[in-house]
């Protein structure tokens, strides 16, 4: 069997920016490398969920991946779980959580305890709660970024069909998780429970007490939002018959290919910033191909300069993406391999947030069809032979091109 | 009412070709006729079921005439009945049969039964099944190619759920046919009971004696896999209100074809494969379109260069089938007719079997928009003004075109 790369430049795609002359961001940077797997292989453009809808990472990805975001994105919270690290399992009950800050009588004067920093202690005020047992449940936490982590409670029995414990706003007193459902009231009791062990083990800690005297708000207790249960999903290997893994920078997309049983492959010299280390990641798909069918790798950088609004940033991310795409060009040209290169979204640097607009695509490979497109962009690849697909589309076409595809039917 | 043609090349779709200069065999062959449709008609690139999808014939023509294969393909049970020209019905079970021989303690010693031909008797022996009543269940059998041959269970209270009474390997007993629900008790009884009738009848039956005085494993019996219960389909003419005919010369989609209701057309010179009759093919459509509203055709012969591996057959027979499109244009360029002409999926010669890229279509009639587009071919179709659609999406273009559609709404 054939081997297969899926390469994602991050928010890569945008649109059209008068300072650059009408050119977007991919069409105004150098991109040789993308350029020649546009004009060696097939070009289309592909809508990572559906026309005009707006991607997060984590519905994009699932998509990419094959695994329908309308099924599989069950809320924020499993989600939140995943990016942060936890080992979500199917049938999971998990939710967000910020720390925050209750006065005595129990009103939260402050929803985020003052932002309160990764520096400033969460990983230690997480681990209090983290493996706990709450009436037979088991709990984990963790931190996340900022005054952000997650949540998850597993056991028998459980619902996401609960309602925030969260205020979602100051001055009032964290509500009871108002369960939804019947099912739903061990979920909701729990939820409150695990509160109140948060306050016991958070209010005295010595993390808190310096805060005080600092004159900060303390991270006294613990909001939890964004209830749902964990999908339950079949792993990639056995969905598709092949071995994959994953070479990527950020926690969410991380989360997610573990999630889906892909191995992750770290690069301790990856930033996920703009300063990332490009030809390390080149490197570490080019070693992941020895040993699976299927490497998927995310360079985050591009999708930081659309966020950040500034478009020499994001044209040198661009750049810096296709620096990583011409080494592992070189390292597989003479190989039998297909590599699809593309976005997960568009993210324009004047809306500094993902968009619902397509994204192109190039695949390139021995059993593609080149169709004429000769460099890579939006507009270019939009005549392309591979026309307009959509994010589930990807993992069917690599399949197909590297051999890999059950015949359906006879 | 207009009329309408659709016009199938077997797998003539393919990739691009070293031995070609990179042209698929499609733009490797003098395609005259098709080309000039491609001019004068509006072109595009459809997937029989999803990108990516590899399609079975069975699977790719339920899309092509509108029946969703996700919902009515129910198995190969079913299909290699409907495919061995059994007169399947809705609710029917229908099971995959090899003809198999069995050692005097019932022990399976080859599954095949010495590859059994269709010249040495499996016509005769499958008709002492043939009409059989057990239990008040009728029994339906026919030998199809070599060893197989499809057996239906038709009467009440019946499922298809039911592991295979096939061990699936030598050295082994047959095995009762397991029920997978309670509802398929009965069912898996007849089937072990059908077993047992097949023994008693076929042991000492004149063919098996032959076959042991010439040294040959008898077919002493029978394995039975594959169950699966035929889908009840609202036929052709209703679904669509036109009535619909098929030239078509393999049994499988011939079969189909009439499971659907379509009226098939018999064409003695068509012999399905290389040296078939074109023109005789091509007349039989502008007969049938006289008393029909669409006339569906299907010309084998390019789909056997993919599976033969040989560019130059391939080549060969994709001119044959474009001939059949001129006879076919000559009989209806003056009149109201509009026709599609495609592919049912890609059959490429260094693949050797399906693919699930898409195909070429190119649709030509009055009511069309032609698209720029000059010769027909994989990639110049990409580039037309039906964009990228699918097997699903051809029977309601057809029926727009010809002025047959319903409208949704007011």
């Amino acid at each position: 069997m054939a081997k297969g790369i899926i390469f994602i430049a991050d928010g890569m795609a945008g649109r059209p920016l008068a300072e650059l002359g009408g050119a977007t961001t991919i069409e105004a940077a150098e991109t040789p490398n993308m350029d020649l797997i546009a004009e060696q292989g097939e070009c289309g453009i592909l809508d990572p969920i559906a026309p005009g809808v707006r991607p997060g990472s984590d519905t994009a990805h699932l998509a990419l991946f094959g695994y329908d975001p309308y099924q599989y994105y069950t809320g924020r919270g499993p989600f939140e779980a995943i990016g942060a690290g936890l080992e979500v399992k199917g049938g999971d009950v998990a939710l967000r959580m910020n720390f925050a800050t209750i006065d005595d009588k129990g009103v939260v004067i402050d929803r985020r305890a003052g932002r309160i920093q990764e520096d400033e202690g969460t990983d230690e005020l997480a681990s209090l709660l983290n493996g706990l047992e709450i009436d037979g449940v088991k709990i984990l936490c963790k931190a996340s970024t900022a005054h952000r982590g997650a949540v998850i409670l597993r056991g028998e029995d459980l619902s996401g069909e609960i309602e925030d414990a969260d205020p979602h706003r100051e001055g009032s007193p964290i509500p009871k998780a108002r369960p939804l459902t019947e099912e739903a009231e061990r979920t909701a009791g729990l939820v409150d429970k695990l509160i109140e062990r948060a306050k016991e083990l958070f209010g005295d800690h010595p993390i808190n007490k310096k805060r005080q005297k600092e004159g900060k708000p303390t991270a006294n207790c613990i909001l939890l939002r964004g209830a749902g249960i964990a999908p339950r999903v079949q792993p990639f290997s056995e969905r598709y018959g092949i071995k994959g893994s994953a070479v990527v920078e950020v926690g969410l997309i991380r989360g997610i290919a573990r999630f889906l049983g892909l191995a992750l492959i770290d690069v301790p010299t990856a930033t996920g910033g703009y300063d990332t280390d490009e030809k390390a990641l080149a490197r570490a798909v080019l070693t992941a191909l020895k040993k699976y069918d299927l490497v998927f790798t995310n360079i985050k950088a591009p999708d930081l300069g659309g966020h950040d609004g500034d478009a020499i940033k994001k044209i040198s991310a661009i750049e810096k993406a296709d620096r990583m795409l011409g080494i592992i060009y070189e390292g597989i040209k003479e190989s039998d391999t297909h590599i699809a290169v593309l976005a997960d979204h568009s993210t324009p640097v004047a809306f500094r947030d993902h968009t619902g607009d397509s994204v192109p695509i190039a695949v390139w490979g021995k059993m593609t069809r080149p169709d004429g497109v000769t460099g890579f962009g939006e507009r270019p690849c939009s005549g392309g032979g591979l026309g307009r697909i959509r994010g589930m589309d990807l993992m069917p076409i690599m399949l197909n091109l590297m051999g890999a595809s059950e015949k359906f039917g006879a």
